[in-house]
């Protein structure tokens, strides 16, 4: 079982930086190896000026099968009962789900098959997911006795609350055409393009000016967590910035001008 | 009109409490006695470690009509022109509205027929709802000059801004399966079948751990009410203290050992 | 170019005030001028006691391009490179905007034609969206180099979260039928009936309590911005002072008598 590969690899392609679970005879799970890898790779893409777009797609038949159980039981027999274990990979978890909603960088989740538990919370927590058809989408800890709590974190900010609360309650595996519905899912593509759908949208994604999307993304982040008046002086302010950037100057110049921008990708 | 029966019937089925309201000839209306009952009726079951998911469900053609509007009325000719008894019912509703939300265990909402005001307020409140075909959820206060204020507590928190304005600027019967689209219900079913499909929803949430569901659902609607840093705060800390009682350890080994998991229901 | 009639006009239909955007040739770009227009417009509307409800629409193919992009980079120029005209434009634009929100009467958009940048933040930020088959919504600021941060703080409060981030990273433009599915609008109308339905739906919503309307639409937005018990307590008080204004006293005894209400429209 002892795998040499590298937990999680990462290819760019032009500016967009795709970054692979690999770990697929493990369903991907987020071992706490996994959780350090996914959050080492994010710090470096999330500091990379030449990165304008993230995917993250896996490895395998299993895009992420959440936490690894067998880790869990094992520490069950340290000193504290597990206790320092569970608080630990509980803390880098929530710190690496954090780091998608904060890097940079818009992240685009690739799902083919399974993504339950952390792994949910995982696609839960990109700003785009495309979805395969067979993709299916799970919070199922009330099986193992053990809430999904934090994967509630990301759903309960995706979905409306009923839908939420049922996927919690119910365990149940939603198909990718429903949780397109509920708003989980961006889009869905035939079976085995979830990859090559994310890494286009992201290379149209990428194709817009670094600055604005890195201002975007972090203001949207921002006024969406305040009240309306706050959230307005935030927004505000930040595209009096946006506004005083080279590329927006440049961008409205060549929309008046009816030419193709060029951004500054420093 | 007397009628000396109880205004909500209690009856237990496995771990499941079955909570009915009992007034069908006046269309089960949120009357202060009928307040009163529910939530006396809720405080016991919130107290009662036996129980692990709840039903609200109701006798007769409505689920409920929402406030007496002829007590009320009666209240006009008091000596503060119903004052004291207006902010009286409505710290009741509120409250018992809240109990909903804050009880230990899942509630599942059974409608059949309309469910209106008051009584929608009801529906929306509970984790999960049931409808049957031709149930109707309706917010028409502004009828009879008294907009839903507090119904749009519940509704701001269960659908998308603009459709619960549209409840409630225009105070439309929503169908079931609008409901269904709007987030408002999780599950439609044929008429007369809502409160069989409401029981079997809560005997397999019942058939969970209780710890597991007291945790998640306490956890679930504190994170949710938190920015994302805090929210991730509370949810890891739930977590850890899920993953050390014993139904998590039970319920991982069994899951593990290929087995069913025998939880610890004291 | 030059135009002498007024940018927004105002026309009362009973207890209706119509705002129709009145710049076809700039397909009503929201240009310093124009905010100034609707400011003072919706200013006195919602001064104006008779009027009970609001529609904004708009002259021509375009409901609003957003802003006007000639004006900001004629303003590059400036001494400080247009700093401060931009931070003029976000703070009367922002205030706009809120005054929507604000306005003591329910707005209704009625929408032909494109809704962009600006001018789908507008659409977003009323009460109720009437959308014509062929209108479009769009935030297409990534193409130019400046993310629409301001109109997302309208689209993050209307449609869910990954829906509201690919309209914002994508810049697509969004159709009429998709935008009802989204939760942007509440109904869809053939291709030039926006503003009849719009107008239709305005005098359902004005045949009501104009108090009703007015705690109505402050209560529901002071709730929907705090946590649960504070929104109850919030919309508690605000339904004890609505069922002792006249309004409620009357529409009830006319709903108790059967017989039709007549408000005190003062």
């Amino acid at each position: 079982m002892l795998d040499n590969s590298p937990a999680v690899l990462r290819q760019d392609v032009g500016a967009v930086a795709l970054l692979t679970l690999n770990r697929p005879a493990a369903r991907n799970s987020l071992s706490l190896a996994m959780i350090a890898a996914l959050q080492a790779a994010l710090d470096e893409v999330g500091g990379d000026e030449a990165i304008r777009c993230v995917v993250i797609a896996a490895e395998g038949r299993a895009f992420s099968a959440g936490h690894d159980l067998k880790e869990i039981a094992a520490h069950r027999t340290d000193a504290d009962g597990g206790a320092a274990f569970f608080a630990e990979t509980m803390a880098a978890c929530s710190a690496v789900m954090q780091s998608v909603v904060t890097l940079p960088q818009p992240v685009v989740a690739a799902v083919e098959g399974i993504a339950t538990a952390a792994g949910c919370q995982l696609a839960a927590s990109c700003d785009l997911v495309v979805a395969a058809e067979g993709a299916g989408f799970c919070t199922p800890g009330v099986d193992i006795g053990l809430f999904c709590t934090t994967p509630g974190v990301a759903l309960a900010r995706a979905v409306p609350r009923k839908a939420a609360m049922e996927m919690l309650l119910l365990g149940e595996m939603i198909p990718a055409d429903e949780a397109l519905r509920m708003g989980l899912v961006n889009r869905v593509v035939p079976a085995g393009e979830a990859l090559p759908a994310a890494m286009a949208l992201a290379q149209r994604v990428a194709a817009r000016s670094a600055v604005a999307l890195r201002m975007g993304k972090r203001g949207f982040n921002m006024q969406a967590a305040q009240p309306l008046a706050e959230a307005y002086a935030t927004a505000g302010q930040v595209m009096v910035e946006n506004l005083l950037a080279a590329d927006a100057a440049e961008g409205i110049g060549a929309f008046l001008g009816k030419r193709k921008p060029e951004w500054r990708h420093e």
